[in-house]
């Protein structure tokens, strides 16, 4: 029987809640489908610094190394505000990203028609908005050194961050763009900052020469990435696969998650190099949102991006894309049917908790 | 008499033209109002390269010092694309900000009532939008340095940039949003990304320690920048001044700039530190939008962002409070009396070319 090893990271805040629902479902498809899940579970973020004073054990990430796919919750919250820069929450998510290289973020900005009213944009810029960011994650200024806070004396400090990218950086980000490009409309519209920067010139220039060597029947656009951010706000439809840097499309793809009205909506996927060997490509899921801390533990946050992100998950770690398919058109026939958490909440729906939403997912996967 | 310089670089596209509509204003304020306007003229970006090579001239940076207000209109466009970097037609821009040390980009984002229906939002949340944001504008990635391109041999390069901020260019530019929040309704926001950059730690404390000292009666509020990105697009009416640095400023400034209906529409201030003999900061006016080389030389551009640019000109500049408040009441008569420009014309409103714009505010005037 396939054993299909996953590492599960709830996290802070409405993380483990969120997290909760996936386990029904691992659960499910271990018992009904024999799908062979062998889950194991790990501390990250606040949880983590508060247990052992890290963000993440050398254990865990030794656990996380070596799953084939990490599912994230969220991390942080105002009770770590004050930690230090190196253990804060955040670190524990920065370090899983690097140290296993997961440099290809799959960040798919969708809009469920029965939520297009709920987008604070005009229902019809929105509804059947279909939009994929493909943000790099292991480069750029998250993780180029120096990165700093000298002491200048006289009472002035510096603090020094650096953007660095070479050419394999942006080549194989770029070639993960074309590629699921060419499994949705084929069209690619890369964004950076050429004007101003010069790791946004080698970014033009490396997108360019690998669309024209490899990906010529792929339509690629590029766009300053500020002008980006105002046409994500303008007309969104007109995009399909966006390609940015790290910081970049830390901002754009939140931009695109709020255009779909909910951001208790939105999974990712983060993925490394296929192995040499194995083909195999180390992942981590998690929801765009973060740890939600206000409503932390009442069993109303919205579990639909954590279990999209399990779909994520079905898709690209394992390849079971006719169950990738059956839970995210679940998800779907439960907002058609009019059941929504309370941040999706409308006039005529029925309002339900965390684990009500779980459930009627489950039962219709 | 008194005597006020002007220094005019209408630069390429559509800023000639836009420009012309603010010289008319110029020439009636002198005639009219014997306001004193001498005005000289130059070249920058795309133009100043045909001429010269160069994206400003040495001559022109002089008269740019000199003057006791810099009107920009726009640069760049495709023809000028494949121009060397540093004499590419933004070089000419970066190059006024950083001599000048214009480190206060002032940027309203106000949506005029008459145009709440053409934003992509719904009307109700952007109807009667006022958000002033305060971008830092002469540090951070746009000048750090190493900012270069390194060959590392085998085909690779590496593109570097370097976000730079010492204690005082943020002291400074706190100092300016709160100053100005006290003339509004006393909020401020702070944006960086303290969780991944060790400039937004930096950066976030620096505005701390000055509210705290010398204002603590403004109301203070810090968020990471990619959420602020999602609160600009969710609710933006929660802001009343944003405070951020140069790249995050230029990207939330942009879909700020977005959520109002129309890019045209809207003018930016850049200021330097008032002299310590004088009290005279060194100023430079711009519209927003970029020179649109699609529609230059048609007649057809909205001149309104350049004119309000130049109503912003008399209040920082030169103190003319009741004259800019007169000229910015022109501009929402216009709108309010039906008359519009291409970009923003909607069903029932009189469509009109650049000059008959300018005409019909200068009429209101
Ligand atoms: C939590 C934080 C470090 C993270 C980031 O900045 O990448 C988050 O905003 C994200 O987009 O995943
Ligand atoms: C033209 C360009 C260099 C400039 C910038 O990036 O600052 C522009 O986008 C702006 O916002 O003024």
């Amino acid at each position: 029987m396939t054993v299909r090893n996953l590492f599960l990271l709830p996290g802070d805040g409405i993380g483990p809640e969120a997290m909760g629902e996936v386990r029904k479902i691992i659960a499910y498809m271990n018992e009904a489908k024999n799908a062979g899940f062998v889950t194991d579970e790990g501390l990250v973020g606040g949880c983590a610094y508060d247990a052992h004073g890290s963000a993440i054990s050398e254990e865990d990430m030794g656990k996380a190394l070596a799953a084939d796919a990490v599912l994230f919750g969220a991390v942080g919250g105002p009770k770590w505000d004050g930690v230090p820069y190196e253990v804060r929450p955040e670190a524990g998510l920065l370090r899983l990203r690097k140290d296993l290289q997961l440099f290809a973020n799959l960040r798919p900005a969708i809009c469920y028609p029965a939520l297009a009213s709920a987008s604070s944009l005009k229902p019809e810029l929105v509804d059947g908005l279909d939009i994929l960011i493909i943000r790099e994650l292991t480069g750029g200024v998250y993780f180029g050194e120096p990165k700093e806070i000298i002491d200048l004396g006289n009472g002035q400090k510096r603090g020094i961050d650096t953007q660095v990218y070479d050419t394999y950086e942006i080549e194989r980000i770029a070639g993960v763009a074309f590629e699921l490009a060419r499994t949705r409309n084929n069209r690619v519209c890369s964004m950076e900052k050429r004007n101003v920067m010069k790791s946004g010139v080698l970014w033009n220039q490396v997108v360019t020469a690998t669309h024209k060597e490899k990906y010529a029947d792929v339509q690629l656009e590029h766009m300053l990435a500020d002008a980006g951010g105002m046409q994500l706000v303008r007309q969104p439809k007109q995009f399909d696969v966006i390609v940015t840097d790290n910081l970049f499309g830390d901002m754009l793809s939140d931009v695109a998650a709020m255009l779909t009205g909910s951001l208790g909506m939105l999974p990712s996927a983060s993925l490394g190099a296929p192995d040499a060997k194995t083909g195999k490509r180390k992942a981590l899921y998690e929801p765009v949102h973060g740890s939600a801390p206000d409503i932390a533990g009442k069993g109303i946050a919205n579990p639909i991006a954590m279990i999209a992100s399990f779909a994520m998950c079905l898709r690209y770690s394992f390849g079971m894309v006719s169950e990738a398919d059956a839970l995210e058109k679940a998800i779907a026939n439960v907002l058609d049917s009019g059941i929504r958490t309370g941040d999706i909440m409308s006039a005529g729906s029925r309002q339900v908790g965390t684990a009500e939403m779980g459930d009627a997912i489950l039962a219709e996967f």
